[in-house]
């Protein structure tokens, strides 16, 4: 039995953020379904996990964890030399790869979570039917924060440097999802966030992940 | 001239915690006021700083950040051995730690932000009505992350353990201004979150916080 466990959904893109991460540092893990629609991640099996009551959970021997920046930063700094160097031994480059996370988090995850619900999750798992306004209102949010991309991205390779790091690790599940959609455009259309996006996307490790969601 | 410096705004509470870090390390700054009723943050000198030209924004030398859990993350990193120890040196300890962090990021902050600028901002600094029903929903919503608080504070004295931490830090500035509305009933209603909120209310470089916004 590995000693990772990550509870969670092959289509959530927090819970593909973690196996992302995982694949990167070639860890074994076990992967638990959570039955999100007999409400698993609401009983106490699950929220002595996550009180939260959200996905993904994770377990590395005793160590419980969510929160899937916290996840992924552990696993980054505790099998630093496994796989892929995702957070830089230097404390001033690591803090320049966490201020790219934090955009992720707080600027990018937002509107780009939201477009993959309207446009991909709705049609695709029957939840309705896709909201247009909201779509609308998405892309121009997120047009603004890839305007600003697009300059990070012609002065540096990566997000937070010159190597792939968990900050553009993090990026990789939603737009996996929104290069389906007519969102595609917002990368398409400015050169440097393109060339980045096929970097990115063309990783191994999300190969991966999408094996394992088939 | 010290090699720290913050641009922000001593009311703001990302700014504010920030602050509450520096004063926790024991570290000289120099505290940029921004002038946002200039817009002086959509200007291409702190645009420079930060392309989303929000506060606060922070420089160490030649290394620049934005994002406050970013910058206080950074700070306490960089800073291990002056004053209280905000991160722990285990990988494990401190991904429990980064775990509360994320849940002040993504469930604590968002209401409690709301009701600041509702509850506090607007009427201090004349921007327009409180809205009632905001605010009844957004205590709603705090009301369900404080319970979580209340069962985990049952369990350990601080949220990322037995130690005050990084996690506990973030907290302070919300809570401040809170603690001046009614919306301090949801923390002092609850035991182990009323007592955790004392403590850390009472740290002597939060004093220092509010000095320097007199």
């Amino acid at each position: 039995m590995a000693s990772i466990k990550v509870h969670g959904l092959a289509l959530s893109v927090p819970t593909c953020k973690v196996l992302a991460c995982l694949y990167e540092k070639d860890l074994e893990f076990e992967f638990i379904n959570v039955k999100m629609h007999e409400a698993e991640h609401k009983k106490p099996h699950f929220l002595s996990i996550n009180p939260f009551g959200q996905i993904p959970g994770f377990q590395d021997g005793d160590l419980i964890l969510f929160e899937s920046r916290a996840i992924t930063q552990y696993i980054a700094r505790n099998y630093a030399n496994n796989g892929t160097q995702l957070i830089p031994q230097d404390i001033k480059e690591a803090a320049t790869v966490l201020t790219w996370i934090e955009v992720e988090s707080h600027h990018f995850d937002p509107p780009a979570s939201k477009l993959v619900y309207e446009l991909c999750l709705k049609p695709k798992l029957g939840w309705g039917e896709t909201d247009a306004a909201v779509v609308e209102q998405k892309e121009a949010e997120l047009a603004k924060v890839v305007d600003i991309y697009e300059k990070k991205l012609a002065q540096s390779k990566y997000l937070g440097g010159e190597s792939f790091s968990l900050a553009d690790l993090l990026h990789i599940p939603a737009i996996g999802f929104l290069l389906e959609t007519q969102t595609k455009e917002l990368f398409e259309s400015r050169p440097h966030v393109n060339a980045w996006v096929a970097d990115i996307m063309a990783r191994p490790a999300w190969a991966k992940v999408l094996a394992l969601r088939k």
